[in-house]
């Protein structure tokens, strides 16, 4: 059988995700994020096209880099205001049976023993299709918000991290046995205290002695997700993730970012296919070649490029405002601006990027490429990707919403369908079991299954 | 024009919330809690019968105070397993268009910077229908597992809260303009920066120069509840919240607490009605009376005095397991104990209360007391209640569930609206100009207005 692909779609509870100025557009809905039947919609055209996942970023703080303040964020509504995503998955989860839901959640907002709690919770709401995207960094303005001066160094940040995830793997993987709760009506016992476990958790950076305030959800430890890019971020990520997002603007660099992941996730002891990788696309796909680069010819009058900019100064902590349009990065004396520049040069070595082709490219998409034709086009397009880099799949974000959803769900995927390279239904089971035909459950030689074992002695 | 009833529905996250033991009723469905649906069809029966709101408690800790141990909690699903209450309602939000709802949370748990978020979402996607129930306090063993050996003492506590609260009352009410949001499609402009005010706030507690992720949601702040007993808590209350919850055992303390509270909230410089007051009440009504006692004594054969115990040795502090069921508990020479039951004493002088009898009143409907009767008995105790303590309304809890909400709507809703007492449709608008007529927004002379005009200077 030819390799399945996965499609995951991509947004956030906010107007302005990654395509800053589209919400302008007169088909745009973005601007109706605090409508929940908005949402609920979204989840229901997404299942309708076996969609294997809804993923909502989040940022706690403001894109304020550009310019040295937040007001192009705000004026073009890049990304803020932006509203908490957990509330809007249960309310999906119950107008449909088989989509699954990632939500971002840094790891430096709140304390892992009510956090967990929440995830349980959702993947009990959701009848174990929960996803956690775990954030190790954030934004310098949501620190200083939360009274922290200074943010950790990089290190710091992901020995944290590393040892939040072993509070939050220990609360819901050892604190209750499988047969601990017995809900038996006769005998009037719930839970079975001996089968319920304080955890004993002393560590740098957290104490928790007691056991987890939720019973065990489907999956227990609900499917993780990473986005990590640095050195460190990819150990991380191949140590524990399931999923990890990328974001390479050319299949060149794709492929190396895609056998450096593996490579790491054989060295954590780990499998090459242990980890799906999805690679960020927008795709503007319509009838014909010709109607699809009408669509994007007309999305572009609504692209804004000061929005595309504000997140990109954001992304790299450089303010892009300090250089004029034609001004060639390549060419400005900051050993910074030239390291942000690199992937795009990487992607293509023959051209030089000015500000204004970075904002052009950044505009729509974000830092993800964007793939335009008729269904037959973007699914040559994608067969390639899939071919050439060993990429699992594609986290598809939006230019118009929910249109370009709607254009994958009609268009794209019955083509992807007809070449026997995307599902007719999903499979069955939690969003884990779905996407590796595993079981529920993480399993060896995830560092769960040891923890899982260890506490079993 | 007849005072009208105001009626709540009471429920929470878990198991058994405030009738332990009665999950093993054959028709109890409480073991659903961690389905969607469940509430969902919950939260549709409650607007069928023009319910103000659904209250959800929450604690984040376990009952151990009891035996010393979380064992009997854990066997009886005294409040535990418990799941987040945030993630119930933006579902049952959809599937309604009237019903409040108030959720539980903590100032202990979160920065108030996330939390604020929190609750803006939740008055986005119920369009208005958010409540906050303020908790200052928590269970000593929810404060051990986020890394605190002692809990603040209780002045600290009311301190930590009301600057918790001036933090996100900044958040809520001074950082957007009414007109910050022009969304406008032409301009291309979403939010105007010059309309977005960082809060500056520097206290003992808590640092948040920026603004808030939130743009203004219908009711900015969501109705306000508190439930506090002690002198400093009621004045707390007095000063901030909308709706109070109390648990009084008989209309005599009922009525002190209620013109102290009015009181309390004169001295505050608020009206006397600009805190409605609603006592916790549970109500097993069926077609007859004979049929109402039949029902309670068949709800009694499933009710556990372990957990009723359980969750009364939690709140008071006092481990009841120490004193033998026939111990007369004013007998005991131990102040705390004397002072537990001596809110019980009050409510009847004549009597005394053994442990097993303070077991058998909390094991149905906790700390509140059982109404029994048809709905002509139970309507006509009621009126008695409004009539002879002032008090505006019932937080009702449940024996079976959703068997006693049901039976509510179909019982005792119609047989107050014949009287006149209650409403036959909502009134439109957000839930705080439901409940007070006065509009959307927090008004003088609540301290929030005052805020709100020095920001404006």
């Amino acid at each position: 059988m030819t390799k399945q692909i996965r499609l995951n779609a991509f947004a956030m509870n906010t107007v302005g995700h990654l395509s800053p100025g589209l919400w302008r557009h007169p088909r745009d809905q973005a601007t109706r994020y605090t409508d929940i039947h908005y949402w609920i919609e979204l989840a229901k055209t997404l299942e309708r096209g076996c969609i294997d996942g809804l993923f909502i970023a989040d940022v706690l703080g403001v894109y304020d880099v550009y310019g040295d303040s937040p007001d192009s964020a705000l004026a073009n509504a890049a990304q803020v205001p932006v509203n908490d995503p957990l509330q809007l998955v249960p309310a999906m989860a119950a107008a449909t049976r088989h989509l699954g839901f990632g939500v971002t959640a840094s790891v430096s907002f709140e304390h892992p023993y009510p956090f967990a709690r929440r995830m349980s919770t959702l993947d009990h709401l959701t009848q174990g299709r929960a996803g956690w995207n775990i954030v190790t960094s954030y934004l310098a303005s949501g620190a200083r918000n939360i009274g922290q001066d200074r943010q950790l160094d990089h290190d710091q940040r992901y020995a944290l991290a590393e040892e939040y995830l072993q509070v939050c793997y220990k609360l819901w993987e050892t604190s209750w046995e499988d047969d601990a709760v017995q809900a038996d009506r006769k005998d009037g016992v719930y839970a079975d205290p001996r089968k319920v476990h304080g955890i004993h958790h002393e560590g740098t950076y957290f104490k928790v002695p007691g056991f987890h305030l939720s019973e065990p959800s489907p999956q227990r430890t609900p499917l993780i997700y990473q986005a990590g890019a640095s050195s460190r971020g990819r150990a991380f990520a191949a140590a524990h993730a399931e999923c990890v997002f990328v974001a390479a603007p050319s299949k060149t660099v794709l492929r190396k970012q895609v056998a450096d992941l593996r490579a790491a996730a054989v060295t954590a002891g780990r499998a090459p296919d242990d980890i799906q990788i999805l690679e960020q696309l927008t795709v503007i796909v319509a009838p014909t070649d010709e109607q699809a680069l009408a669509l994007l010819r007309e999305y572009r009058e609504y692209a804004s490029a000061g929005g595309a900019l504000t997140l990109m100064s954001g992304w790299t902590g450089i303010d892009f405002s300090r250089y004029a349009p034609d001004q060639v990065l390549r060419e400005v004396p900051s050993e910074a601006i030239r390291s942000a520049v690199e992937a795009f040069t990487r992607a293509d070595p023959s051209r030089t990027w000015t500000t204004a082709e970075i904002a052009d490219y950044c505009a729509i998409g974000g830092d993800g490429p964007v793939l335009v034709g008729s269904a037959k086009t973007v699914a040559d397009q994608l067969q390639e990707w899939v071919q050439e880099t060993g990429v699992d799949g594609f986290n598809l974000a939006s230019a118009v919403a929910p249109e370009t959803f709607v254009a994958v769900v009609d268009l794209l995927v019955p083509e992807l369908q007809a070449r026997g390279l995307f599902k007719r239904a999903y499979a069955p089971g939690t969003l884990r079991d779905k996407l590796f035909g595993r079981g529920d459950r993480l399993a060896a030689p995830h560092p769960v299954a040891a923890l899982r074992r260890d506490a079993r002695r």
